[in-house]
């Protein structure tokens, strides 16, 4: 595996090869896998579950990898191409990119969305840029618009929920939060649960559309794989029968790089809190997921969260076993 | 072993076990012993010793570790309990802790004392309330009244010493130092002593009395270990035949949480500097502890630590061979 | 090896030697090579590069690592001696040197330049003080005049592109840089390629003289290997057939700690930025050297950095490469 970027980049045998090497990592540890091999981890936005969960995964099987963030230069990371550089920043990530990448047997790289032009966050430019300046195995660990290694973890967590593909309903729910947050993970969400051939459902506020590329590929996904995928702003008819609600606030779309704009709609909508009410026409053991970190009863209710229905640490536990899995295919001879 | 929290926890013949490993593993390296494993590093307080001893511990082992502290989160960690989070904080650590947890075979946690409410921090209340989270074997990194890592050093210094346990004089002195500090450090340092037999004298300026659950705990292990304690403001007294004065600075308890009230009782005291003439009634062979990290000319005056009395350098170096111990013994199958 | 510190301790022979070993743990990895082993990692400056490459080092040869840098103390670390501590800083680097020694097999210190005072540049002192301080075998990750890592990487990626050392001739140039940079790079740059026998021309503008020590302890190396050192500020005889130039900016020694005084002077030389033009009387194949960060634009023009002259990238895994070999020399019984 050369690049681990776009969950869809893997069909459905692939994955649960995956999935199932992860499940198999878990209870016959392989602590010699990757001895000698290093992973280069570079993060151009903070992160807490990537960070620990990459390194623990390199360690479980045996390997080493090192953590790089701009304010370990000397005056940060340059971007921007052909640029003179006589201010603050002493290096620029043409430089320090590659050579990042030059130390280890792959690299996992974060870059997040600008938000300021749609079309540039859906093409994955600054990532792929990035990316276009490595020769080693490549894993996206949070872009713009991808983060397969949250939804790997995401569908090994409803796979062990036993939540079924065939008829399993799954709500991606967008939720309040006082901030303009990037479109990667509802993105990475919708596309992962059709491709898994679930009937999901959209659930967002007015303004708050996906963007048709987005909703284009998850119908494509659902079509092949047996799912179907609906878009609604009507919490009673998302969440009727519903397997489990996937919540997550994002950016409006129809104000994208307009926070002013996105503000205003927002402040309307501070009743976009996950509470029990929601889950009434849902089924009884109807579960909640999120990505973290998640705002206490700003996105979701303290009562929903410390409850039974909520499985956020083993959806987040599940990251450091599906990165083994992808790691081992990347580096294992 | 589920926790090292608390070294009373530990009967004399447990602890000599432990300190037996420590030895052994330092002339009889076993790099392999805990290859695959992952030691979780939380940090909510600053470290230096315990941050690079713990890793070098588990990289001498074989295993492997990763260290998180609340800049790595976006906005810092929340930890109060029932909060509406729409401020800066985006992550609780409700969710944070559990999932650092569960990365690792085992974590350590740091937590310093609030120095609010006395009761509260002699309960641990902050420390307990995070492990209440977690569902690993947990390591007491320093709390607000316990450090067993720090104690099980000292009590292995002391062996190498050989500084005898039964008639072996202890002096734990109050010092000098700009800022009021927690109570961790003098707390564990008079319970080790205390049960290690020793004769403990504990030397502090009126108004700085360790708190009667310390002191009453310290009488209780000296009852049976065969030795004794006691208390003083007279330094000549304290000093008279001792084996080793272990120096540290902390709180007005009569003034704990008010900080100008500390601060006027401790600007008088700035006489409390350990120096030459204070060994003067002490053996002649009478060691210098400080647990680090030590204000020079403050705490402890230049002429001793850089003298044949200090052991500060290899009490420090006792940090990673008594975790190593600790690490053995909580993961290893 | 008990101290990797100046590349001229070591005899071409020797030299040879660690390079051969760098190919071939290169091409036969021995991931069991330093197991149970740890590097301390002192930074009291910032790094990208080394931090990186060490780590990397490490995991490769199937040990460990672990950094310290001063923001992880309290208050950062004190370092002038005899100081009354009762300002910020809670720790002194007499205590924290020799404890983070203590954890490793061996240490690697990064202590820049102070650039007040050029004789305390030049002995090494701050550096020296710190070494000291340490009785495990130390590696010299930068001083204020040092830095064999970047000298002995240099001298690989020399061989690896075929640049003879009789009859190759080496330009180390000044660049223009807003800022006043230390001495070392250009003094370890000056010393390899003269060591290596190569013909070496300094191209600078005047008062940017390297320091006569320097340059009279190039003109010994290049004594005894056969090589040349001539010193100009004519760039077109400096290039007149070279086969590399190394470019980097430096302080003015004709204003050494005197800001304004090297400001002033700067600003005139803003030309010096190596661009095509440079190479017309060069070798057609003449390469590019930094050592990286290096400012676009600034110090070099991107077209260079871009093209196939530059060896930047390689240069700087060289890094990682050189240090396993001092690595595995210095730790492996």
């Amino acid at each position: 595996m050369k690049r681990f970027n776009d969950l869809t980049d893997f069909d459905a045998q692939e994955i649960a090869g995956l999935l199932e090497l992860a499940g198999r990592l878990e209870r016959l540890p392989e602590p010699h896998a990757l001895e000698g091999k290093v992973l280069s981890l570079l993060f151009l936005s903070p992160s807490l579950r990537t960070l620990a969960s990459f390194q623990a995964a390199m360690a479980r099987l045996g390997g080493g990898s090192f953590v790089i963030s701009p304010e370990m230069s000397i005056h940060g990371l340059e971007a921007r191409p052909g640029i003179v550089m006589d201010g603050a920043a002493a290096e620029h990530v043409r430089e320090a990119v590659p050579v990042i990448a030059s130390y280890g047997d792959a690299i996992g790289i974060r870059a997040f969305a600008e938000r300021r032009d749609l079309d540039e966050d859906l093409a994955d430019t600054e990532f792929e840029n990035l990316v276009s300046l490595v020769d080693v195995p490549v894993i996206n660990m949070e872009s713009a618009i991808q983060h397969p290694c949250q939804s790997l973890a995401d569908w090994k967590t409803l796979d062990d929920l036993g939540i079924p593909a065939e008829g399993g309903k799954f709500v991606l729910s967008w939720a309040y939060h006082p901030l303009a947050l990037p479109l990667a993970v509802p993105a990475a969400a919708v596309r992962m649960a059709s491709q898994r051939g679930m009937d999901v459902t959209v659930l967002r506020p007015p303004g708050f559309e996906l963007p048709p590329p987005v909703m284009n590929q998850a119908r494509r996904l659902a079509a092949a794989s047996g799912g179907s995928v609906t878009e609604t702003d009507d919490r009673r008819e998302a969440m009727e029968g519903a397997h489990v609600i996937y919540a997550k606030s994002w950016s409006s779309t129809l104000h994208y790089g307009d926070r002013p704009g996105d503000q205003a709609l927002r402040e309307e909508l501070l009743g976009w809190c996950v509470d029990e009410p929601w889950f009434e026409p849902a089924r009884e053991d109807c579960r909640f997921m999120h990505c973290l970190p998640v705002r206490r009863g700003v996105v979701v209710a303290d009562g929903i969260l410390d409850g039974p229905r909520s499985v956020v640490v083993p959806q987040a536990r599940n990251r450091m076993l599906a990165q083994m899995a992808v790691l081992y295919r990347m580096m294992k001879g």
